[in-house]
């Protein structure tokens, strides 16, 4: 079978990670376009993809046919513009998170897509790809230490830069949280609450973090998620999920430990790059699989949709300290 | 210099267990009276203390001239009968956690003991002598990792009996909380909220467990706690501390570890008494050396008062679901 | 650039393996051809390889020039019979480790190389490619912790089929450690002897298991290693080293951890296709990576020479009980 | 029933932290007697034990009749001149390791004993009482895992005093592991082996250290001893244990976790003192009580006199580079 032939949107820090991935560690695709305004940047890109061509815009390169399919790669506020051209050329597309910045766009994109008659869009929650995330699922579905009662949950960044504000503690970071609480639990977010911690005076003034984020699911699950992004010391994502018979853990960091210097030590991670560098492989290759096959593997519209929706109340939350129900569009049969 | 000389008030589990204690592994201490109305229990008791005299009531044994201090180890509701006479006698106290139920009887406590011109009483809230505890408030209190922000509790017990009920989550569980989150920030409690994770289904119907209850202190320090009585596999108490640089987290059981059976395992608590009992030892010793020496060295009463109150905002919060603020008496300057 | 035709010699666990590994997960190579004698067995490896064609022999898949590069993964008795032709042919080659089963043989294999005029061969110690062992050799050659003074390892599989015998402790499974104690002192062995433990009565009669080998290198780093085929519980390899001012250590597991049944538990593995799945990606990808590149990426021929002398001290040493030094060719300057 | 009177026999580093435990922590005893020839050493430790008397040599504190036991603290060449008039006198003694410092004089005070007709000597081999041991020594008992095969030791010191020498890591150090792997085994040492890892530069010239010491036990277990006094970074002591269907671990630290300065770390004992503490506390309470109730619980003499004789053996190994057996006299039915 030939190589899918990927398409490449933004060549930025992440759509450069992609590009050396598929160039390097992915089975069956190649990087044929790369899509992204910035001349300097397109180059830098290219170098680590010398077979692809350069596009300056979507449209350019559906007009030259240069791919069998997208991954967007760029900022949630540019998605649309690339998503609808994508879909009406009926390309299969993994786009990065979130799939829009809102839920009406979000909506737009979903009835898109169902006009298109077939789901081509796949979004990149890559959580549900990591082997811990999967061990904890497999876990909760079995009922082996009974029912799934509650979900405390950390995700802790050494530092963000100056243009981090407030709003992208929900927006950006927490929304992992909140696609993946609706993947372990298997029911979408029903109410939102946000709750913060002393103020960690190392941020620039504008951000009030860390903040203790509530969520509850409609099935009754109470995740409460730590959401951090000053911590200082390293990168770190993790759950604890309290069960009626136990309790379980993901996401502590193991490696290789030394005593030394009084010490007994294991280097943390620093960046998502590295804690989940295995995730992003595996969501990649699978993407590509399934797309072979004319299928998506993982996260689709809907669920970006049901995510863009959570994110809109949690600003709302964060806004006026209230707690927040979180209203759905019906779910269309498409997606049953 | 002779033994303290201690009458042990209440000769039910807690009781007996100082006994133990106090006979086998204390210095400078004997048990010298057993109060208990109960006579089976109380001949139980002085089998392993049989220079011990029976008292059926505190006011026999201060008559009888039978001891130079009091440990009062009965349920919270009976304290109050005891630590008064106890005070009048001017007999030091060590008084099992909670001084009273409430917080009109704590501070008539606090009252009583100022009249006395002396601080008498010794408050037994034990893990202010965990060794993790303890290394936790030397790391808060060094500003090493900068401010701490918040606290991640975890106190779960493998079952409760039919009697236990919904308040007592509150007023028997939180309450070691609700001392050691004041312990470690040096700041009271300001308000308490209490909210529901999934309610766990092996419990009796009347009980809604298990909860999460956060606690913010004066100085803005956000405690969750999860209190959790029912969840099967053994007892854990654990903490983990936000601070501005950094994480740390106290209360992970080691032991030894296996491998067999396809697993890594270590074995787990199944109980406060085993999880606690360096903590329980080394209250005993201290308080028993401090008086010796005319003083105490723990938790004073007016720690007593302060738990009481912000356990009646708890209840008050459990039952409405609202946030709570706690409302306290001003400080006695007998207590600077 | 197109894809590496690969031909994989072998269709046995390990070739099948290989197989599903490069058509699935590995960037730049496709399986165009399976040598395998056994009819039966190539046909369901072919399934995981439709494209590719079947060869009875390695000579029949060189005349039809089916492949760019031959990975063997036969048992080490049959390599050189598939490693002397392939590389009369000039084709590039990942074998299996052992190089071949002696040290007369595979000096013959290194002297056949030296003929072609170029590196062609890398020796399937996949060990090299693991993150831990990565991380413990870039700490030994930091000096950060002092010298390295000795290495404690321990090998550690559940079972083994009848049909593995006591020679095979030393050529079949310390072979591993001889080679990876090399990587991480980069010095050779100087000399071996085995000492058993307690036999495990687990076994067949035939087999004296467990044994603890001590490998001395030149520079006078002392490894010792527990090999032991029959611990049941799961799969295990680790090394501790102990340095001038410090201590590391890796190889323990890490994943989910659950508090359940009175056990905090973390499941090991149970064999070495899980424990080391990361490692053999690593290894395949970077040798094609190589190969496109005309290079190797790996342990060379001069490598597989080293271990199989080793072995024969090993072996030797296993039978006699005495303290064996290892005797090796002069290092021919092409190894430089 | 009256507290103990113990005379405290050797006021130096060891026997000033016996007197601080004794009046500290532990129930049922008193020091009463400080023997210690040198005067400042005596009147710093009476500081601690106001109450005791001052004695320059053990008969005057007999003559005084100042004790009802002995606990001899001082270095192993001091103990017979004090163990034998202790002995004479009907005194139950708390011994310090070693017995002696050879089998000849060890047998010499085992016969004394003997002639006394009672076990009046315990011998300090503390880890007997560490809760790890204890626990390693039940699961052996237990047979849960099969039989036990072999046991790897670590046994290791930040740095030792410029008076250590070679011969010290053999009477001094591994005699701990000499008691302690008979314990677990139940079974005396049968031969002793000892091998040189690379030599730490950072100790003085005399010193070659770490070694490996091979221990074999009458009913064949292996146990691998790395002795190491100058690995700088702390105080560690642990053992795994190999058994039939898996593997047990003992001694890694525990305490509280950080996540700070990129790395997790804990942090570990640098001393005896700490990584022992409760077990010592835990041999003074038990002998204290064992010796009001006139008998031994713990090590006898006929202990301290097979480790004498293991030590011999080691020495000579040491020596010689030569695997020794250890030759025993019989076990008087005395002992049994």
């Amino acid at each position: 079978m030939s190589d899918l032939r990927i398409a490449v949107v933004g060549a930025g820090l992440m759509g450069a990670d992609h590009i050396i991935r598929i160039q390097n560690r992915i089975n069956g695709a190649t990087v044929t376009a790369v899509v992204e305004p910035d001349e300097g940047r397109a180059t830098s890109a290219l170098a680590n993809a010398p077979q692809a061509a350069w596009f300056p815009n979507i449209e350019a390169a559906i007009d030259a046919k240069a791919m069998d399919a997208v991954l967007i790669a760029t900022p949630g506020q540019f998605h649309e513009p690339v998503l609808l051209p994508a879909l009406a050329a009926g390309l299969p597309i993994l786009c990065e998170k979130p799939l829009t910045p809102d839920a009406v766009s979000s909506l737009k994109i979903v009835e898109a897509e169902i006009a298109t008659g077939k789901q081509l869009i796949q979004v990149g929650f890559m959580r549900r790809f990591d082997a811990g995330y999967e061990s904890l699922r497999e876990l909760i579905a079995s009922k082996k230490q009974g029912e799934l009662l509650g979900l405390h949950c950390a995700h802790r960044n050494p530092t963000v830069p100056e243009s981090y504000h407030n709003d992208m503690l929900i927006f950006d970071s927490v929304v992992h949280e909140i696609d993946v609480v609706r993947f372990l639990t298997d029911s979408p977010i029903a109410s939102v609450e946000v709750k913060h911690l002393k103020r960690n005076t190392m941020n620039h003034e504008e951000l009030n973090d860390p903040v203790l984020v509530l969520l509850t699911t409609e099935n009754q699950v109470l995740a409460d998620v730590e959401m951090n992004v000053s911590v200082q010391f390293g990168y770190q994502v993790k759950t604890e999920a309290v069960f009626e018979k136990g309790i379980a853990e993901i996401g502590r960091t193991s490696g290789m430990t030394t005593w030394f210097d009084s010490q007994i030590s294991v280097a943390e991670h620093v960046s998502f790059k590295t804690r989940f560098a295995a995730a992003y492989d595996t969501q990649i290759q699978r993407w590509v699989n399934a797309t072979l096959k004319g299928t998506i593997d993982g996260p689709s519209a809907w669920d970006g949709y049901l995510a863009a929706a959570a994110v809109e109340a949690g600003l709302e939350a964060l806004h006026t300290g209230a707690k927040v129900e979180v209203k759905y569009a019906p779910k269309p049969s498409f997606y049953n």
